[in-house]
């Protein structure tokens, strides 16, 4: 137990124990979910949560739970990554959705998920299961199986060898034919995903290269299953990807680090 | 000194001193920064930006320097609030851009400021001082003139008796003229701010209202100075700030808290 023998690194790892307790599925949780979630004694908790709270990263409701403060979400927006991606990418996912209607997303790598850093959503567009900030599986989402394909082979290696989960009866789990379509997305820079997380949408996505061609994010539309023909989309989608490597500075010849 | 008595609450606050450092015009700081900006001992911020790198909260770039994480990042975007008013704005704020071509911005009060929560601009559209997760000031833009008239006496005299910052030639900075115009703002629901903010900017703004009355949040479409007609503009900013208001329970005739 080296940390006991630390103990301010033992205060600051609960501190953000109690932070990352936070979870999109549940985002609003009692004295005794953060207790139940985090395994530390109630006092701590209560302390922790009650600093937490007077600094503004934390938010009490009405019913006496806590939230993830406004505080902490504009620390967040400091990140530059997201930052400068997202500044860079929204004017093109805008007008890609005016032209096309359509859910048009954004996600970077973060582990071994793909992250949603941006979603421009219609009202008549199909229910996402993701939303910003939100995890999408690398090998059975358009945006995923792009970062995927782009991360290196040792992530692959990774992500194969590991539980690819089943999401539909559509979703690829071989992970033969998952080569197969990863080197495909690595020589035409897309991915083309149809009911394999859920079953009522496909998705289309592209890769976001910077100047040192390395893919730093990946751009997607998802419709409803079979109401836009892949023809029809991909090359907006495709132009609206270079057109935000290109602020990236990448340049055509650029070559793609895989 | 109560906090050298509380060994928890002194290592909690300095892990939270060392993250609110980041701020939106230094969003990357060296060590160095870290320690200037906290005051606290080199060794201290040290092993505290290591552990706060290592659980994702912070992250390091090439040069040495920290940056908010993209964990962080992702926590923040669990707050309820921005989620729930940014995920029903959304399409109404992507329709009236798609509509207008200008920037269009929500946002809510926290303490004496408005932050801006989501925004919405076009290539052509001019430069704004505000940026996603930014502040902006009550008493001179057209969000903070709406969230300042519907926040309660206590707020307005606190604002209007303290430092009221000229931005521009054209920046109302008079008490009583203010006053008129809060008291306007509480009867129409909009504000209209010509150049008090940037020279080059004009604003109006319509409130947000939920179920109870309260106004949580401020719809804006800022302009170049001259460029749009208040009457082009103005309807459809208040229909999309009903709109909202409406996803958020408000009916026709609740009435509206001040």
């Amino acid at each position: 137990m080296p940390r006991t023998s630390e103990p301010g690194r033992s205060v600051s790892s609960r501190l953000l124990e109690v932070l990352f307790a936070f979870q999109p599925e549940q985002n609003a949780l009692s004295l005794a979910d953060l207790v139940r979630r985090t395994g530390l004694p109630h006092a701590t908790v209560r302390r922790l949560a009650i600093e937490l709270t007077e600094a503004g990263a934390l938010a009490r409701q009405h019913d006496g739970r806590f939230t993830i403060g406004l505080r902490l979400w504009q620390l967040g927006t400091l990140a530059p990554l997201t930052e400068e991606l997202r500044s860079k990418a929204q004017p093109f996912m805008e007008d890609l959705y005016t032209a096309l209607r359509q859910h048009v997303q954004l996600a970077v790598l973060e582990g071994t998920d793909a992250v949603v850093i941006e979603r421009l959503s219609g009202p008549t567009a199909p229910e996402l299961v993701s939303q910003v900030g939100g995890r999408l599986p690398l090998h059975c989402s358009g945006v995923g199986k792009v970062l995927l394909a782009h991360g290196g082979s040792e992530l692959i290696d990774q992500v194969l060898s590991g539980r690819l989960v089943r999401h539909t009866a559509r979703t690829v789990v071989d992970p033969k034919t998952l080569r197969d379509q990863l080197a495909e997305c690595r020589r035409t820079g897309t991915a083309d995903v149809r009911g394999e997380l859920t079953e009522t949408a496909d998705s289309i996505a592209t890769r976001i290269v910077d100047g040192s061609g390395t893919v730093v994010a990946a751009l997607s539309v998802v419709v409803r299953t079979g109401s836009v023909k892949r023809q029809a989309a991909l090359p907006s989608l495709i132009a609206s990807g270079l057109g935000i490597s290109r602020l990236l500075g990448w340049r055509p010849g650029t070559k793609v680090v895989h």
